[in-house]
């Protein structure tokens, strides 16, 4: 499907749900949500670049003088206001909001809208109420496309790549940072647009930390050590954990890698569509308890991934959304023992008709590092 | 100054300028502000993580389970709230603002703060007005330490060396990422934490868009080709932008080099306490007017930077703001040649009370590069 025929879909659809909910108008800054409705994104920024889609007609892009030759060449979107450095933005926004459509009906805006864009719509629309667009944007973009899935598919060979060559090398004496930036390098060289999210490399006690970033400590040998991270392609993302070992496990180690191989299959394998998000997170735990490592996974089994690294739908207890084809998310089980390392194994898996696909593939067997 | 100590005098200079304009409490996310005020942050998630701050007393972190350890760990603060996966945050949250202070007065919530959490305050506080923070904020930002111009400083040293790297290699039959790649590779295997914002190349054609990222094309003879990247060191940012010509350049690119060279020379040379902000603006800008390039220079003269890439104070035409010792911005003018090419000269400079310092020192002098 061509950009053209695929913005106009995806508008239309938008637009469709919009009218039976009562919405006015949909609002959204730089963001995958943007991309997704228009082709164009960038960084959030400080100069106010905004989507505006009425419930009727044509969408309209509020941009800077700056960005609009790349907007107009990135999207197909043809209805603009432009304002220039040295205008005040809000006031010229409260003049796109008279002519953009009928606004009558609550406002809706994208949830990672900044704050200060959210309060001068609210001040230029005082009679409005205004609410979450997750609710409306969520279950479109949860559903895959083949061509969607295609990029994820590209982002995951990258990551897989990337991890193929680091552990080919010696990682003891590096530092978690100089790790990370071997991933990170080994993407882009190989064609990533960018990474998905700043990588983790948590060695040794920083491993029992699940949101550990990357950084000055040397890996030192015994270590284990969890490298999370991905990179993007077309913006669609791709997401992997492994957890290496540098030199002879000990037998904790070997029994509790062995346990998260279990979840992460079980996991897997009771993928498919009817099943609910939290019956995969529950196939995971039940691996884990069983083997008596329930209070050691003390997160949620997964995250639904597309544009945005983290999306719906999340896998988790509680949320009872029943699997479709072209849902993709994470299956990410872990156990944690604080002071002393943390193992987790991570993919992404997109749902068919007969069951999950990887979008990584790289070994989930244990490797042994220098 | 150890950052407890630091901590403590930031989180009291904030409370100060509450308690005068009357602000009942500060809401922060993941955010360089909440780095700022707390010594942690990440990047901003879908699980609602923020920072309480009361006119009176202790500030609170509201923080999901997971990250409880490392924001103890990076975080002299000590007074928290914790919610687990499956809990709903809204609830939690809630019933932490009954007991977070006086609420009396507006909440500031922090500019870039995530729509979804400014819809769940509102819902939560219905009979308390919004604000933005940045006036409280930005003011405190704005004036760097020596500790933070020292970190400025190494982010500059390592963009400068991979300038000096890639320059020393052929350009030409790389595509615009391959070229981003090296430049990131380079200043992370050096040290640097994280890229600060995805890295711009643009060639021929593309450096006529000042935002155009980087992309499939090849960089061929002839082209005149765009780097403006950096990278972060303990989270602050370094932005440097250089300008390289493949092969002999035309009489064309070499006197709008010059001229852009100039009226950097121009901006640096006017930086000094009690200046404004738009007076650096003027002095880039009144240098490319003279020389018949006043229409080819569409944009700002400059940001402010620190731990954010973009960030008070903005050199612009209107913004009087006089300039202090401490205030770190870029001075970059460009001129822009729509299917042609574009021209950029960036470096971040430090005001000191002698004159303004420049965190990036690479040569500016025009490089033919193959």
């Amino acid at each position: 499907m061509n950009l053209e025929t695929q913005v106009k879909a995806r508008i239309e659809s938008v637009q469709v749900e919009m009218n039976r909910i009562g919405a006015g108008l949909l609002v959204l800054g730089l963001s995958s949500g943007m991309r997704y409705l228009t082709g164009f994104t960038d960084e959030p920024g400080e100069r106010m670049l905004l989507l505006l889609v009425p419930r009727e007609g044509d969408a309209l892009f509020f941009v800077p003088q700056l960005y609009e030759p790349q907007v107009r060449d990135a999207s197909p979107v043809e209805r603009f206001t432009v304002w220039r450095d040295g205008d005040d933005p809000a006031l010229v926004l409260r003049h796109a909001l008279t002519k953009v459509g009928d606004l009558r009906g609550t406002i809706l805006v994208e949830p990672t809208l900044w704050a200060e864009c959210l309060l001068i719509l609210q001040q230029a629309l005082p009679d409005n109420s205004f609410a979450s667009a997750a609710g409306i944007l969520a279950p479109l973009r949860m559903r895959k496309s083949a061509e969607e899935v295609e990029l994820l598919r590209r982002a995951g060979e990258l990551a897989d790549a990337a991890f193929v060559q680091v552990t080919q090398e010696p990682i003891v004496g590096l530092t978690e940072l100089q790790l990370a930036a071997k991933l990170e390098a080994n993407m882009l060289s190989a064609g990533a647009d960018s990474v998905a999210f700043n990588t983790l490399v948590a060695s040794g006690a920083f491993g029992a930390m699940p949101h550990h970033r990357a950084g000055q400590r040397k890996i030192e040998w015994e270590d284990v050590v969890i490298l999370d991270y991905g990179c993007k392609v077309d913006g669609y993302c791709s997401d992997i954990s492994r957890t290496v070992i540098c030199g002879e496990p000990t037998p904790a180690v070997v029994k509790a890698y062995d346990a998260v191989k279990r979840a992460h299959q079980a996991a897997y394998d009771s993928i498919r569509p009817g099943v609910s998000a939290q019956d995969i997170d529950r196939a995971a735990r039940g691996v884990l308890k069983n083997l008596g490592y329930g209070n050691r996974f003390i997160h949620r089994t997964g995250h639904g991934i597309g544009l945005d690294v983290h999306e719906p739908p999340y896998i988790i207890e509680g949320n009872g959304i029943s699997l479709e084809p072209g849902m993709a998310f994470s299956i990410e089980p872990g156990v944690y023992f604080p002071d002393q390392f943390g193992i987790r194994l991570e993919d992404v898996a997109v749902v068919t008709e007969l069951g999950g696909v990887l979008m990584t593939t790289v070994t989930r067997d244990m490797q042994v590092v220098g």
